[in-house]
């Protein structure tokens, strides 16, 4: 990723080196992992969500925004495969706010902890004369294979995608649904590496082949593009898809697309290769890098 | 407490019903508790700080903004007597934060994490055109004894404090330590109840004989004002003292006081009683109400 983002988390792994016997899984993937002194292990990950960059107060429905805080954290939780435990959730509410709309915001939550199963056992209240900001932490565990890393994409790879891109900020921002019982099937079917679309399937796929140190070639035509979104560019840089994007021996694939029983389709849109260069294949045949166009939150202050 | 934050607390913790063998702690108190499928449990807070409101971008640094967020969720883990095992952050940074600003807010959040040994083990980058709002959730495990609630303070118990209270806002809330290794010298001494002061003495007493069901009868004289504060309302009302507030039987406190190695003293200001009002005994021995005087994020709502 050309922004500053992708650097400073770098930075901060580097600062912040952690014991890999105590965290398998730590800064730069969507969860980390902890082991536990008793054995076992948790995955927890952390989701700020704001007014006016994630949601619109003015436009989304309080339940809507709830619901979407919950959702975005299981998506999280279905991009490492695993299976959701419980959230905590801490706000900061404009100071106008009231008990009525926390309520409704509250009832959004629950919404989703009840439909995926993972209660909401906390949280923090603050106010103050600024929008509504709200936090979600979530604690998930491993499913019945291990957590599926974003650094372990393997040569030869097909690069797969469920569900549509694009145009999610038309609507589906807000009531998609976490690919949790499917990213548990492509775990088992033995994805190598995946991750969730939040940023968009350029810089996503960027950020699989980075820290894969792999390549990585995309053919445009193949590309699910949303019926609403504008084209290839708004598929490919759009975000917020909450699709997943994983990585798998093409043969592999072929069987799980046999097997699949879930209604969100499956395709394959490229492959992993050696170097570390990721392109794209256009509709017109022409071969060009596939820039990460995504959001990024800190590409301002470059 | 009178303000509609406990109010909301209650709701939400009636709506949420949790299955306590699943999550033997919940809703309302410092920390959650959740049971793993692979045996042992995992405790986890989260707490959100804002420019303005926990803490002054004009005047206190960055490092000790950072250190501040982790240390609040590290005195949550002392309030239950459990050890910390690792934290996330989430941020919502002002849009011309720059790269600089964020490394200082890192350094002193790494500063307590390597302090109290809880790693930084992820986080999520926002950005928007608003103040700095810092949210950390922190998992820990239980030490020696259970995890020590608010809800199980017993008739004749003490009411003790770690530290002194009050004028918390010239610098102590900045720089405080979190009270870890006396919570688990606490708890191992038999505490029945306990919580960190974080609203005031008078709001945080009333939460434990709330959900105790129990009064209280503290003795004005007793209680350790810091050196700074305005005397005794502010010892009972200022807020963000994050001392410890225990209950234990008065023999085991006389014990415990003995055998105390650690720096900051030990205080018994009151005593647990039957019935449901929580009263103190001002210095003219006129024996009034005990109000919950602290900082209530929704009183302004009401």
């Amino acid at each position: 990723m050309s922004g500053g983002e992708t650097e400073l988390v770098q930075y901060f792994a580097a600062k912040g080196k952690l014991n890999p016997a105590k965290f398998p899984i730590g800064i730069g993937d969507d969860m980390a992992e902890v082991k536990l002194p008793s054995g076992g292990s948790v995955l927890i990950t952390t989701d700020m969500l704001l007014d006016g960059v994630h949601f619109d107060t003015k436009k989304a429905t309080l339940e809507q925004i709830g619901y979407k805080s919950m959702a975005a954290s299981l998506s999280d939780c279905a991009a490492m495969a695993t299976i959701p435990l419980a959230a905590v959730v801490s706000v900061a509410l404009p100071r106008n706010f009231g008990a009525g709309r926390l309520k409704r915001l509250h009832k959004g939550i629950l919404i989703a902890a009840k439909k995926y199963n993972c209660p909401l056992v906390g949280g923090d209240m603050t106010s103050w004369t600024k929008p509504l900001a709200i936090s979600v932490s979530m604690l998930s565990v491993p499913g019945k294979t291990k957590p599926i890393k974003r650094s372990t994409a393997k040569i030869g790879d097909a690069i797969c995608v469920t569900g549509t891109l694009g145009g999610s900020i038309f609507k589906k921002h807000l009531e998609f649904e976490p690919r949790l019982k499917e990213s548990l099937a492509i775990a088992k079917a033995g994805a190598n590496s995946m991750m969730d679309i939040s940023d968009g399937l350029s810089s996503d796929l960027n950020h699989i082949c980075r820290l894969s140190r792999k390549g990585a070639i995309v053919e445009a035509d193949k590309i699910p593009v949303s019926r609403n979104a504008g084209g290839l560019n708004a598929a490919l840089n759009d975000g917020e898809d909450f699709e997943l994007l994983f990585t798998m021996p093409q043969k592999k694939f072929e069987r799980l697309k046999k097997q699949w029983r879930f209604k969100v389709k499956l395709t394959a849109v490229g492959k992993i290769t050696g170097g570390r260069a990721v392109k794209i294949k256009m509709p017109n045949g022409k071969i060009i890098d596939l820039k990460p166009g995504g959001y990024d939150h800190l590409a301002t202050n470059e």
